[in-house]
């Protein structure tokens, strides 16, 4: 019989939410079983998913991230942007640079802190992959950048990057009215995609400012996706949207994140919101 | 500048998920706007609504429940088990036949405990309705019980019931597998329901046990519907399915309900849950 309480905290960047344990201070057991079961928005907390913050031997402290379905995560950037509010409001590493372990290698979070409290947080998230059989995408050349094939039923213009998944970036106008549930489904399972694809609908608001909506492998139109806004940012620097290496302002539904596109590796930057405090029986 | 601390509880009845505060305790200020920010599921605790828990001068509590639009519901047959739940495990009320004032009159709940825990909770749902007019539904006769009449675009056989809010019920096969977004809009916008309809599809699978889904106006298919239930299990009984004054178990997506027409009214029984206990900054 288990009768153990857990405390945990409820976080979100850009409405990509999940639950977050210290587990400086708490020892989580199943972590696949229990983020199925804690993910849950009706019977559990709900989630997309549970992040364990943990000690490390290389750097500040190591992420372990689980999704809704159990699975462990790479990495996230959203996420990692909520652990480094956690670790300097509340863990006491009151570094404005921190280092975090994860399955994709040492993460360097550079804080900005406003009076005590992280205002935002910048991630490196690392080199695009330009290379179509590296997304991958069957399409033929060094790069996918403003191709011209038949996809999703009709011959379009768009470009592909993977920032470690594989992401199809189109520019178009009137985002915000797309019918994303009826035409998403058509890029994501195209067969120029032997993995599938994340897709990017993307509108120039201006050189420094894109809207994004995004549809989500396996997950349908998802809040925010951090990969699939350095993807969009990527590809609009490429097509001569936007400068390289300056601040470029994504607008998603779920907030705005500022990504940077230096030439070599890409940096995004948003906000971390603590939502709440819990305590569960597991 | 506001930056208050508010605890609450989550709890589910059926997977029909509130957050509730004990106003014993808390003071709880814009329960409409509360509810609002709180229910959404990415960027607040996530739930169907607020529950308020309150004192009353006329029963053992008062309830004030709010929807996740903000707007205030009368009262809510998942809803009253979790508070019964709640008050005899934790508000100090060890009485196994609790009092709760609602918008909707007093409501008397009878507790099932076992070894100091609730582990089921009874209440009495009121009468049913069941002239056309008063459901409504443009109907002719005293009632629209197997009634057969162009429905959602065939010709159907249903019943229409009314506790508190307009039912339509179909019995039917294959309950499992029917695609309700597909032929849910259909039911709830057919003319025949002037302030459209909640409605049921209910599979007999022995005259004690109902499988039942259920389309809810403006809400799409939910995981369970008190007043749905016991409108199920009220045709069935007029439609001879099931006996009259027996406990007749519905089984729902969220879990199961046992329902019982006594002729007069209607008594609901289920489970009630202990999610999580929280705090959050307001």
């Amino acid at each position: 019989m288990q009768n153990k309480t857990l405390h945990f905290t409820k976080m979100h960047g850009c409405g990509n939410d999940y639950i977050y344990f210290n587990c400086f201070e708490e020892r989580v057991e199943n972590p696949e079983e229990l983020s199925i079961r804690l993910s849950d928005r009706h019977f559990g907390v709900g989630g997309d998913g549970i992040v364990l913050i943990c000690p490390s031997k290389t750097a500040d402290a190591r992420m372990r991230m689980f999704n809704a379905d159990g699975s462990e995560g790479k990495m996230c950037g959203n996420a990692t942007r909520c652990i480094g509010k956690y670790l300097y409001e509340r863990g006491g590493v009151r570094k404005d640079v921190i280092t975090l372990e994860t399955l994709s290698g040492i993460k360097t979070l550079r804080l900005t802190v406003e009076d005590g409290v992280v205002s935002s947080v910048q991630v490196d998230m690392g080199a695009p992959v330009l290379e179509p059989a590296l997304i991958p995408v069957k399409l033929p050349g060094e790069r996918a950048v403003n191709a011209t094939a038949l996809l999703a039923g009709e011959t379009r213009t768009f470009s592909c990057v993977s920032m470690g998944n594989p992401h199809c970036v189109l520019f178009t106008t009137g985002v915000a009215g797309l019918d994303l549930e009826r035409i998403g489904p058509g890029y994501e399972n195209d067969p120029l995609f032997p993995e599938r694809v994340n897709t990017e609908f993307v509108e120039v608001l201006d050189p420094h400012t894109l809207r994004m909506r995004v549809w989500e492998r396996g997950s349908g139109e998802t809040l925010a996706c951090g990969t699939g806004a350095c993807a969009s940012a990527v590809a609009a620097v490429l097509a001569g949207h936007c400068p390289l290496n300056e601040d470029i302002t994504l607008k998603l539904r779920g907030g705005d994140l500022v990504i940077r596109y230096t030439g070599e590796t890409v940096l995004m930057s948003g906000g971390a919101t603590f939502v709440f405090d819990g305590v569960v029986q597991v």
